[in-house]
This record gives structure tokens, sequence and C-alpha cells, in this order.
């Protein structure tokens, strides 16, 4: 199968939900119209293989579906809707590349994300970068470094199990933007990525209850095994269901008071 | 050297031009507010060890150039002004990732480009996914799909000689803009980028002269090669220098009286 062939079997599938999206995929750039008083956010993430995934123990469908989520999940951190989505995709065999797009496109489709572009290329291992853009009302992005002293800290979920079809929280993507001062998702572990919340807002916190745990994860896994996709909030108000108290933003050196044991890629 | 220091060392030396960029490096996503009256145009590039660059003809101060330069490219060819990029880069070695930015900053504070975000992983080839967003006034994005019969068709430059160093034609962004019906980036091969613009628009065309050619290059490889980052334009009007008449479109079946013989990944 030659690459344009490839490129007009995803053109013909691709979901295109429109809200802006003027040139999708086809010319050099994708082009969008932005809607007066809206900001854009982007995110951007690999999935690699044997870095966030291994096959056969992954279907192409499920590589797809985890590479969207992915960023879907960024999306949701900043309390924004998903727009869009470029989908470059690197494959050591073009069977691949089906099946791959199946599963993302299943996503895309729930979620209402249209796909406005991408690049195909070769590779010894499976390489995947997708860049997700959402857009949120100008000025309410919700920010990493928002948490203020005597706000609650939540989280959105059980913890500690990885997880293979990981749900994005876009659900709760609009009760962040309404009651969040600072929000990111959960995806190197709650220890690290709860000591980047708090050194990027210049506090630290008090654990004032254990995180919820998975079934047959430990209170362990729950802090430090990373790749849960949850939402971790500092919020003034009362955090509805399913957002589950963790403990409470006080002044002093920033970060968190837990050694973060989360996963760094260069560690 | 650990991830967090690694994105601390990017976040302090990458280029912030500011330009509507609200937030950059070190959220969950990079946020930016429109002006009024622009659209925005996006592209994505793979730049990978064994595909696009081989590893140590090239250094990585010159893959972090090119990874860039590929994108800037893409954005010339809309007639956009490049606005902000987002940068994935998976090394096998963290040793790379210095000199491989100090490459890539270097292009981007020429250009005016900041740099928002990306992605940052291991793997055991070079692998970079570069997404460049650029700027055009609405409704003025000069696509693949405008050419019509009776304009001139013209390349920006000589052609032939695979470029370790490509400089992209932004230089050329505002006559295109002004001038051009229809645009693309010759990456893959004139012959089948010519194809590719004709039938995107629907026409085919008569050759009326042989594309500039440069020094040491053969006309086989002006028009096969790929790698010549110059500028294929249909125009109804007259093209200034550096613009070389190639042809003349004509009504009849989509695509080239030529046999595309370019780049194919998949071919």
């Amino acid at each position: 199968m030659r690459e344009r062939e490839i490129i007009a079997w995803i053109a013909k599938r691709a979901p295109n939900f429109g809200q802006g999206l003027r040139v999708g995929i086809g010319d050099d750039c994708a082009v969008y119209r932005p809607a007066a008083g809206e900001e854009l956010v982007f995110t951007t993430d690999f999935t690699i293989e044997g870095r966030h995934f291994t096959l056969p123990d992954y279907t192409p469908r499920e590589v797809g579906y985890k590479a969207l989520a992915r960023g879907l999940s960024d999306i949701a951190a900043m309390g924004a809707t998903a727009r869009f989505a470029l989908v470059s995709l690197a494959v050591p065999d073009a069977d691949f590349v089906k099946p791959f797009f199946g599963g993302l496109f299943g996503l895309a489709r729930k979620y209402g994300v249209t796909i406005a572009g991408g690049d195909l290329s070769r590779s010894d291992k499976v390489h995947c970068d997708i860049v997700v853009a959402g857009v949120v009302p100008a000025g309410k992005a919700v920010l990493r470094s928002g948490a203020k002293a005597g706000e609650i800290l939540y989280v959105s979920g059980r913890l500690g199990t990885w997880k293979k079809r990981p749900k994005p929280r876009l659900d709760l993507a609009g009760v962040v933007l309404r009651h969040a001062s600072a929000c990111m998702d959960i995806t190197d572990g709650l220890s690290m990525d709860l000591d980047r919340l708090l050194r990027a807002s210049g506090v630290t916190c008090e654990i004032t209850a254990p995180p919820p745990v998975m079934r047959g994860a430990t209170i362990d896994d729950a802090w430090h095994r990373g790749e849960d996709y949850e939402l971790l909030v500092a919020s003034a108000k009362r955090m509805p269901k399913p957002f589950h108290e963790i403990g409470i933003v006080v002044e002093g050196r920033p970060g968190s008071p837990l050694p973060p044991k989360g996963w760094d890629h260069f560690g």
C-alpha cells in the first residue's frame, strides 16, 4: 500500500466535526479559525513502543486509543474542551496503520475531536506523537500554578492500577473550569505530580487523607505508580463527587512533604 | 541529569516572543490567545534517525535545526507567519538534548518562533516530531487546491541538491500571501509535489521550462530528488524573482503530465 493510498484511507475516515477547522488533512497545514473570546490550549505526547507500551501486549487499536487518551487527559486538566488533533505515526509495517487509526478514531468520535492532520513515516519501532488542541474561555484555563494556602487538594478517582485503556476525565473538565484554582493530570505518579503542582504554585501541603486506592493495588501504588489519568485539583470550594480530599495547601517551602518517587524518563 | 533538570534547562533558554502565548513550557498545556481576524495554521513533521538523517553525518545541532526547518517550510507554503512550536524529542542518550535544542533555538530566534512546549522521552533511535503554528489573515491561507487554468506555475529556487541546512522560504511568505493562488513546499521531489498540487486543484499543466538546477545536480535530480524546501506556486500574476516559471495550468485529467517519481515512505 502506497503512502498516498494510506493517507486517502485515513482522510476518508477521520472524524471531522468542523467547529472552526477550515482545512484539514491534505494540505501543507491545517487551518483553524478561532471563535471570538476563545483561547486555545495545546499538548503533545509521545507514545513509544517499549516505553509507553509493548507489543503484542497491546493491539494496534489499543495503541491508537491510548495515544489520543494521553493528550485528552491534558486537555481535561486545563478545564478545556478538546477540539482537534494532529497525529504523527512512524511504524515498521504499514499493516499497523489502519487498526491504530481505528482505535484512535473511535475515541476521537466519542469526544468530538476532529483529526486535522499529521505525518506518516517508517521507523524500527512504533512511535506516535499526538498534539491535541482544545478551547477554553479567554483567561480561564486552569493552570498548575494557581493553588493557594487554605485550599483543599483533591484527586478525581481511585489510583494505583496501570490502565490499558485510560479514560480521559473530560467529563470533569466543566467542574474543573468552574471550581478549581489549579489542576493537572496524574500521569507520573501522584507523589511526583503533587510535588510539581505545589512547586508551580509556590506552596506546600499537609496530607489529610490517603488517596483512594484501586482494587488490587496498594497505597504505595496509589502514591507512586503513575499512569492514573485522574486529575489532581486545588480548590477553595467544596468539590463534588468523584473528587476525594487528600490534603490542604499551606505556606512553606514549595513542593510536596512526601518524597516524590514517580516516573522520571531520565532518572 | 534528571528529567526535571533537563526541562528547566530547556525552559530557561527557549525563545519566547510572547505575541499571544499566555502559558508556555511547564504546564499540562500551552495557552495561546488568538488576535482578532487571525487564523491559525498547523503543521507537524517527523525527523527520524535513519530515515531523515543519519548519525554521525549530522551533529545534534544540525538535527535540531533541520527538525524545525521542515515545519517552517510548511508555514511559508501557506503564506503564513510562524508563531510558535511544540517539540517532542525521544533520544537514546540525554547528551543529545542540549546541542539539539541549541541548533533548534538558533533557527527559532531567527524567525521569531516561540517554543511553547513539547515532550521528552527515551528511544533506541532519535525521533523528533515538531508542530509549528503560524498565523495568517482570516480566509487568506494559500492552499494547494487554488490553482486555476491559465495561471503560471513557478518554483522559488534551484532544485536537485539534498540540503543539510535547508533554508525555509519564510522570506517569500509575504509575496506568496499577496500573489499566489496555490502553493506548497517541495519536499518529496518536484515531480511528486507538482502532481499533488495539480490533483488538489483538479487541473493539469503543460511544462514550459525546465526547473532551475543546483550546481552539481542534474535535471533529473531537480525533478525527482526531493528535500528541496523551495516553494511551488501557481499565480495569475507575474511572480517576481527568485520565482522561476516552469509551466502553465490547463484543464485536463487532474495531476502531472510527468510521471511522479519522488519519495514515498511506503512505496
